[in-house]
């Protein structure tokens, strides 16, 4: 392994038909299969073949009203997950769980589970919940400081519970009668200001030791929170500098608390739109524009724009910026927020904003044939924007398809991406050392 | 289906290599798979070629300190439920959760998941959790009659999420744009003393609409919710005139809540320690007591008598009652408690204590060979003290396989077992209507 060249790391995001909210209406979208096991294991066995680090399920606690228009709800991270460790043999399994509205000790016993059941193959996306409190008794929405104050003594109970079992532990000694080591089961005792957990955890120590750790901090308190914390992390962002600006902050937060930069990859966020020739892709996108209602696409941008009625503009028109909310009073989605508003700020209309929203919720959209989308990840890995990349293509049976048979087998051949499994374990396909 | 004679409903108790807490010391017990799948997946095979109704898995919330004696550490139930999900068909697939440690919007998720994933097998078992209280930052442990009135609260909110979309919500309807029918997804406006949840689930209506409700009350507080709630519930019992007690009470209960009572299957908790001959069964049961840990075994006694110290004591002394705390200072396994401080009164040793806790967690242990163990399981069914059996073997490597290889085709071959599976679902196996 260490004679490789450095490779792209690669993470798949699952969890629906495709992230464009109008795909669901291709023809062979695969929709009536969205609510089964079948699709995502479909999506799953392809991805392994094509070598990719991981496959990875976002999570949303409320429905938020969208269902007429778009497959807005999805299965729990978590059992899909699990149900995919069974048929599938080396790809990485990243799920979505809150640390707003759940336990470390149940956080930490699912993800340790999943670590064993994959053998050595489990992820956490530690997200702090942008919506959802009504479901959760939690009204209104705790503040992003406090949800981020949670989250940092979250990730430490959880980080303890795993490593309470030494490597040790277990004596299994049958003759003698002792199974496990009392004096190496250790209790974890924390007692922060949001958490008090004693612990041990009742799994021994899991495979990775700890499931790998991913963010997609934005925000201030979320780029601090995934400096610190996490060895994955995601960027939604728009265009080279940003990606890059971001990727650099990223690797100096790690730094300045200590950390390796290499132990933090930073995987940039892209959509791929894919067609024959770059005028097919062109037309792709049109097409894919096309199935979206104007009026729910509106809502969406709206939406992430701290709650703004955008019915009255047309798509394309260019929103007043005296329009937005400040920036001070957003509590949720902040790094989306801050996204549109800097488009809007670089004259963008509105039928951009409803494209990058509806397409790739806020990431970068890259349009063309096989070799244009390559070409344009080696870029932004060439240009040290990147460690690799999380790719969500608008649509699993069209766009991601293609980029699994066809974009990836290019970058192999090129040596960007990897050609076989090295490792067994996540930690061993992302380079990350075991704590 | 509605000309078969009566059957046996069977639940088969999975989660480690058996009840028993020295059966880990068998050559075979398989102890070395205990945290892997694999383990797991050969039972569950072995259990649904038995054409049983379903696999169960408990769960705890704490080691309690037990980890020197025996394997007190499992994986999580709904991870290792949706693992099995994918190398299994038929056979229902039924986990504990806790009402008093978890949300219940996650808890809904979790099993409508589960039932989308393995296609309407999935059963809930409803419980109240007696410790773990430490690792929730809910220490000391809310009192027994606060546990219950939130678990009351709990699955009335759960049930209504899962009934939150209407059978014909998704319209899926391309041409028109029309995912879902927004006024077929109902909000759930929950506002109790414990709970508040808005509603609608992100999770179309499941497959069974309610994944089965299963509980195992054997408090006054417990067989309330039992009554009012379950579909299954587990009687943890000695002997015929005790389970046809509570067998009648049950019954009689969700009567007098006006449900039906064939609504509800009670399911006679037993331990079948198997031998070629009477006598190799009683040898194979010294064997398991000799597997056992004399100062362990009393731990486990003195701590489901609500915490006393029985070092002092030999194993073949009679307890003293006046030893016994008040039993209105007990708020963990108050319906343990009674059964020991009933047998105490019965004047039975400290020995047979220790063997009904370490051998089967306080349920009834039958000793025999095949045809005694079947004749047992046959006298509570035609008795009208079960509709069934969960049957908890203390290894499931040693009695589990001859349990399932030859006492159940016994019983099939006499009509008290399914010799096949007539429909798909576990409401279809267990003879219960869909909500």
């Amino acid at each position: 392994m260490t004679d490789t060249p450095r490779q792209m790391h690669l993470f798949l995001v699952i969890g629906n038909v495709g992230q464009h909210h109008g795909a669901w209406r291709e023809p062979d979208s695969g929709i009536e299969l969205a609510d089964s096991i079948d699709f995502h294991a479909e999506v799953a066995r392809r991805a392994e073949a094509a070598k990719l680090d991981a496959l990875f399920i976002a999570d949303h606690l409320a429905m938020l009203g969208r269902e007429a228009h778009a497959p807005a709800q999805h299965l729990e991270p978590v059992t899909v997950l699990s149900a995919l460790s069974m048929c599938t043999e080396s790809i990485g399994l990243v799920g979505s769980a809150s640390t707003t509205f759940n336990e470390p000790f149940n956080v930490a016993r699912q993800f340790a589970s999943l670590d064993h059941l994959s053998r050595g193959r489990a992820g956490w996306n530690m997200v702090t919940s942008a919506f959802g409190e009504e479901n959760f008794g939690s009204d209104p929405l705790p503040s992003h400081a406090w949800r981020y104050e949670r989250a940092g003594e979250f990730v430490e109970v959880t980080k303890a519970l795993w490593r309470s079992w030494d490597a040790d532990a277990l004596a299994v000694d049958r003759e003698a009668g002792v199974y496990a080591r009392p004096e190496r089961v250790h209790p974890v005792n924390y007692r922060g200001r949001h958490l008090t957990v004693s612990g041990p955890l009742n799994i021994p120590r899991p495979p990775q030791v700890h499931p790998v750790l991913v963010q997609a901090g934005t925000s201030a308190d979320g780029m601090a929170f995934a400096s610190r914390h996490a060895e994955v992390v995601f960027s939604a962002h728009q265009g080279l500098a940003m990606a890059k600006r971001y990727y650099d902050q990223i690797k100096r937060g790690a730094e300045q608390v200590g950390r390796d930069p290499d132990g933090v990859k930073v995987l940039f966020g892209l959509s791929p739109v894919l067609g024959d020739t770059p005028g097919d892709a062109q037309e792709r996108q049109r097409v894919l524009a096309g199935l979206l209602n104007a009026d729910y696409a509106k809502q969406l941008v709206g939406f992430q724009l701290g709650g703004i009625d955008l019915a009255d503009y047309g798509l394309d028109e260019k929103l007043p910026l005296d329009l937005l909310p400040d920036p001070a009073v957003i509590n949720r989605r902040q790094g989306r927020f801050d996204l549109y508003r800097q488009l809007i700020e670089e004259g963008q209309t509105l039928r951009r904003l409803t494209e990058i929203e509806a397409t790739a919720a806020g990431l970068q959209v890259a349009v063309g044939d096989v070799e244009h989308i390559a070409k344009e990840m080696v870029t932004y890995f060439e240009a040290g924007a990147a460690d690799g990349f999380i790719l969500i293509p608008p649509s699993q049976r069209v766009d991601g398809r293609r980029l699994l048979s066809e974009v990836i087998p290019l970058l192999q051949e090129r040596g960007y991406a990897r050609a076989a499994y090295q490792g067994t374990t996540l930690r061993d396909h992302l380079g990350l050392t075991r704590p």
